[in-house]
This record gives structure tokens, C-alpha cells and sequence, in this order.
């Protein structure tokens, strides 16, 4: 899992930080979580391929996370795009969409698919083979989704000098990566432990921006490798926190601390702030594994 | 006046390049023209004042020419303006900004205006006591507009010794600025000419983007102190500027040669060039007084 953080900035960009967007790869699959006003740019500037991106996740409709959105599925069409693209958000998000796609008479040459996220309860809206993706409500001045992206455990790994001494045929591997055991023509069986290590461990992210301070969540994002938090003010503002509906960085590692998360990022933080670092300071008390995130931090789980 | 240039790229934007917009001063008013994805954080790097814009002129409906406007209005927004803001663009623009604000419940402190812009004839759009602007159609693969700002004539500037020396009351330099002689209590005539020097000569600016070749627009913009019109291709692209009806930089040059401009600016450059040269040299063999538009380019005229 790789994750880079384009934007960090909270509601009003700032030539400093770029709106709410995230890109996500995941064995060989890649995924944008929100989409707010030059994420096309930001996806350019890190060198991500646009054009691997097939999913993208809109946790709400607070023009910060999807303002970038009607561009990037403009320029896909002029670069010829060919390949379906699927966007997971709220209902009214495809009327946008089409009111603009519409109004500039773009017909575009791929197919867009949109699925309406659901705000009462967890659910899993992705599953292919390796991963689980699954959106769940937060608390916010509007419906907001966070996403938790969740990989299924991993083959086991070959043990090539094991596997070489039994003269085991190459057609049997990936069953003995699934876990099965080896039995040859003698009927002799040989144990899967004996011809494998242990996989890899699966990693797993949570995404939560924008939301209240919601205790609730920690079931859904429970022992999470990373989160995402977003941690828009300090405690000195909490009053401030309150009444947005945001949270504070206090209040963002209270949840990685209940939840046992393996490290918080934060951010989304409000343009108010050009230092950091109180943020930082006031979560680690309560969550020392956090740190702060950054336009163009790239984390690798 | 004075120009600055906050985009010069096309239909998608680059890292290098922003998608169309332009920052206008005149006298004290400040204007923008066309506002692509990013124009608001492109409007703070050049430390424009962005509450200071209060006319905001769409030329057409391609998203690289106003998907930064939702951000922009948002924004406004949440800093709290007040003030009304004028937008002048084709009809469907209202319909997609209206769907956007429904959308994410924002509800406006400060009173929006969408003015329509004639796609068939020359009209006069804005006018106070200083300033004409008008917008003129084009010629491109959607309805488009260009538009010419024209300061009226301006005031003559007191000769300060000769109005001391006659002893003229200060409630009358209006009217001698205006072009009025001044009578004295024994009837005696002072002509204009005697108090004041000839006033600053009138600039005017116009911006020509997107179009194919269109020399019917030199009626309307004879004599203009600076032009910007697109160059989207070099000549041995022109077949592409005929398919996609843009111009090459030369055509560009012979609409600046034919109406007698004083300068061209170049831009709205099609992302496959990145060495600017060649547009450049193409114009400079028809209209030598042109130069390159860049992203931050200012110019005072």
C-alpha cells in the first residue's frame, strides 16, 4: 500500500496547501479518495498516472473534496479514455456532474458509473480478489462518508529450496500458496508449513475527513495499519471544532488511541495555521505514533 | 491598467501550466476574465486581492475556462462576502453553479448575479464613468465571446501654477478637469487650454480566447492597446487549429496586424508544445510586436 497525500488544506486552498485529495495504490490497483479543486495537477506534479486511477471515493459534498472532480473527468476524456471509471459518493454528486458534463456537451467516450454511498451504516461498497473497501457514516454539518480500504490476507509465501527438494510440480504452487498441503504419488503428504512462509501481513487504511469527533467509528476502523484524521484546529479553537462539526488534533488521536490504529496522519487543517506544530504537539500527547501530514507525503505501509 | 496573466495553458492543465484565466486593474476596478481550475489559488500566489473582483467574464463553456469558478464563489463564501458579484457568461453557467451551491447546501451571503452574454452581435455589457466593456462573438466549436475593455477619455490634468496664478477656487477643478474654460468674477474668460495639460491617453485591452481565425472580430477591436488572442497551434499543426477551430500563433498575428493593435499577447498554448519558440517566431514574422503570455506574466499598460 502506497499512499500520497495531494492536498492537506482544509476549505479555502492557500497557495501553501491544495484541498482534501489522497491517492491510494494498492497492488497494482490505484484509487483517489476526494477530489477537491486541482487534483489533476497535484496528481501530475507527483508523477501518479492519471490513467490507472478506475475508483474514486467522494466522502461528501463540501466543494473541497470534489471541486477537482468535473476536471479530472474532463481531461480523461481528452486524453481518450476508454476505460470505465466508478465514483463512490453522494446521490446528488452525478447530477453535478451531468449538469456540466451537459452544459460544455462533453460525451464522453467511457463510461461513468456511480454509486451512491450509503450514510446510515457501514458497507462495503468494493471487493475484487485481494481488497475490501468499505465506506461508513461519520458526523458531520452534512452526510460524510469515511472509507476503510482493506486488504484479504496474502498468499502464503513459496519456500523455494523446500519446494525444490520435494520436486513439487510448478502447477501445484499456487494451491500450496492458498495453504494446501502437497501429497505425492506415494500418497506421502507434506505439510504446507513445511513448503511456505507466512505471508506478508495485510495492511489496512482508513480515510476519515470530514467528521465531528465520533467515537462510533473505532468499531469499523479498529487496529487499522494508518489512519487518516482530519485534525482541522487546535484545542484552543475546539469551540470552533464544535460548531463546524471538525475535529481537533486532540480529538483525532483520542480515536487512533481507542481504535489501536498502527499510526495516525493528520490534516485537513484550517488555513488559520501556518505552524503545525501545536497540532502535532497536542495529538502525540494523547498518540505519539502520529504524525503530521503534507501535500506530497507519500507513506508506504 | 494593468493585466496579469494567471493561465496560459488549454484544455488540460499541466504542472507547468494553468488552464485559462486573467487578472484585470483598471483605475481601481478589478476584473476576471474566464477562471479555469485553480484560478483562486493562482489569484493568491500573485497576491491579488480576490474580494476586490466584483465582474467575473466567462467567455464560453469549456471547463478549462470556468472550472474554477464554483471554488471561487465558494470561497467568497466562506470569507464572508457581501458584496455582489456580476457574472457575465452564456446561460447554461447559471444552471451549473446553482446545481453545485443546491447540492452542498451552501446558501450565499452575498447576492449573485448572472448576466447572459450575446453570442450574436457586439454588445455593450458593463459601463460606468471611466470604463466601456463589451463583449463580441467568435468563432469556435462552441457559442464563444470575446471581450474589449476601453477606458473613456480621461480628465485633463491641472496645470497646478496656472490655476494658483489665476486664483481659481477649488470647487471648480472639477469642471476644468471635464474640459471646462473658467470665467472670473469680472467676466473674464480663461481658456481650458491655459489651465491644464492634455489627460493620459485612454487604454483599452482586448482578450480573444478561444477562437479559430475570425477576422471579423477587427471591426470591433480596431486600434486596441494591447490584444491577447489565442495561439493554440503552430503552423504545421494547422490542421489540428482547423479541426478543433483554434488559431495559430501566425493567424493570431495576421487579426493583430489587421486591426492595428498596439501589442499581442500569445497563450491558451496546447500542452504538446513545451518550447514556446516556434509560436513566437511564426507571430513575430506577421506582427513583430508580439510577446509570449506565461503564467504570471503582468503588464501594465
Amino acid at each position: 500500500m502506497k499512499l500520497t497525500i495531494l492536498g492537506c488544506g482544509s476549505a479555502s486552498p492557500t497557495s501553501k496547501r491544495n484541498p482534501t485529495s489522497q491517492h491510494l495504490a494498492i497492488q497494482e490497483r490505484c484509487f483517489l479518495i476526494d477530489c477537491g479543486e486541482g487534483t489533476q495537477v497535484q496528481l501530475r506534479k507527483h508523477r501518479l498516472r492519471i490513467q490507472k486511477i478506475n475508483h474514486i471515493f467522494i466522502s461528501h459534498l463540501h466543494g473541497d473534496h470534489f471541486f477537482g472532480l468535473i476536471g479530472l473527468i474532463s481531461t480523461y476524456h481528452l486524453l481518450g479514455r476508454t476505460t470505465d471509471l466508478y465514483i463512490y459518493g453522494p446521490s446528488d454528486l452525478k447530477q453535478i456532474i451531468h449538469t456540466s458534463l451537459n452544459a460544455t456537451k462533453t460525451y464522453l467516450r467511457y463510461n461513468l458509473h456511480f454509486i451512491t454511498l450509503n450514510f446510515d451504516n457501514e458497507t462495503l461498497i468494493y471487493e475484487d480478489k485481494r481488497l475490501l473497501v468499505y465506506s461508513f457514516p461519520m458526523k458531520h454539518s452534512i452526510q460524510s462518508c469515511g472509507f476503510l480500504f482493506k486488504e484479504k490476507p496474502k498468499l502464503r509465501k513459496i519456500n523455494r529450496k523446500a519446494v525444490d527438494s520435494f520436486n513439487i510440480p510448478v502447477y501445484q504452487l499456487n494451491n500450496i500458496k492458498e495453504g494446501a498441503d502437497y501429497i505425492d504419488d506415494s500418497g506421502l503428504i507434506i505439510a504446507n508449513k513445511t513448503l511456505t512462509f507466512d505471508p506478508d501481513p495485510s495492511q489496512s487504511y482508513a480515510y476519515c475527513s470530514d467528521t465531528a469527533y465520533y467515537p462510533n467509528i473505532c468499531k469499523t476502523i479498529r487496529g487499522v495499519s494508518c489512519l487518516y484524521h482530519e485534525s482541522t484546529f487546535i484545542n484552543s479553537d475546539e469551540n470552533l471544532a464544535k460548531k463546524t462539526k471538525h475535529s481537533t488534533s486532540e480529538q483525532a488521536a483520542l480515536i487512533a488511541k481507542e481504535a489501536e490504529v498502527g499510526q495516525l496522519i493528520l490534516g485537513h487543517y484550517s488555513a488559520r495555521y501556518t505552524n503545525l506544530e501545536t497540532l502535532l504537539n497536542e495529538a502525540r500527547l494523547v498518540f505519539n505514533k502520529t504524525i503530521l501530514g503534507e501535500d506530497g507525503l507519500t507513506i508506504t505501509l
